[in-house]
């Protein structure tokens, strides 16, 4: 199979972000208002740098942030616990792994360097942010629908709406999105879920 | 000037769906899951019934909800106790009043059945929901761009992207999106501002 992975949350923890904005709670509402703001210009048909929409979002909820200081932490979070056993059992199956993301292309290479990904998407390659099927599109492959994997109901919803098979991490009992088709996938832990693989 | 406005909690209060939602935290969840879920569906460039994602999504935080008692409280909201005297000063200057919103036409119908305005347009009709510019795109008008009222950042934010001019209302403490120019008005009362738009 050809796996699409998220970056931020779903791969990478966000939790050193926390000393930098001011505590978990403003984190969590600094990637709340972030993914707010995203959703807001790709539903109006625009295109607006994400790094620096992260960067605006944190003036807003701690307005002595030191924006230097999170552009920084955010290219150098480290991977969640499951994650490099995951990636290894699901090359050792022989699946394609690659990522895409919001970020600028330049962000996404810091941040997945030592990760070993076949290739790296930035949605600004495509002038739109995820959720738009634009953004999806950049992902080549062979004709068989590659399965995003992300922690995030808003870009399982856009890669079913673009017509890819979706797997759902539940990081922090997060929720897919109301009135919308359940994720072929469910998972807590994304190393367990690539052993389920191997004995399907 | 045409002034276009949004409608639930810029015009229409909400606090009656408390009791249905049961109470306010659990109503301001339903109504943020809600704008969240309207959002990605635009975003993905898809378009589903506003009421019915209201459905859903009022499942998703009360389970035992009554949906047909949602429905039929929504549609029988009460004005704010700024809007009618807001709109009576307006239409006594000439100014033309719609509204635009993302319930279906015939929803929009009933919420404001009683407030005397010139035009009514759903989203609905263009296939699209706010902040699309294809929603906007709806409202008739004679070349000079009209003025959207609206409480919520995302409406703002979307009315601006297609052209329009913007008046921000503070309901609830609402705030301008981030990295977005600011409205050419930020009101707390539409009552107060219609009275100092006689005296500009």
């Amino acid at each position: 199979m050809l796996l699409v992975f998220d970056i931020n949350e779903t791969l990478l923890d966000l939790a050193p972000l926390d000393d930098v904005l001011g505590g978990t709670e403003a984190r969590t509402r600094w990637f709340d208002l972030l993914i707010h703001t995203a959703l807001v210009v790709t539903a109006s048909d625009r295109y607006q740098d994400f790094a620096q929409l992260a960067g605006a979002c944190a003036r807003t909820i701690t307005p002595e942030v030191d924006v230097p200081k999170l552009a920084e932490t955010l290219r150098s979070l480290p991977p969640h616990p499951d994650v490099v056993p995951a990636l290894d059992e699901l090359r050792d199956q022989g699946h394609r792994l690659v990522a895409l993301g919001n970020s600028p292309q330049a962000v996404i290479e810091a941040q997945l360097a030592d990760l070993g990904f076949d290739a790296l998407y930035s949605a600004e390659a495509a002038g739109a942010l995820k959720p738009s099927p634009a953004a999806y599109a950049l992902v080549e492959h062979d004709g068989e629908p590659p399965v995003m994997v992300a922690a995030h109901d808003w870009d399982i919803a856009g890669a079913q709406a673009a017509g890819l098979r979706t797997a759902f991490v539940t990081r922090d009992g997060r929720r897919p999105l109301p009135a919308h088709p359940s994720p072929e996938w469910t998972v807590t832990d994304l190393a367990e879920w690539a052993r389920s693989l191997r004995t399907a």
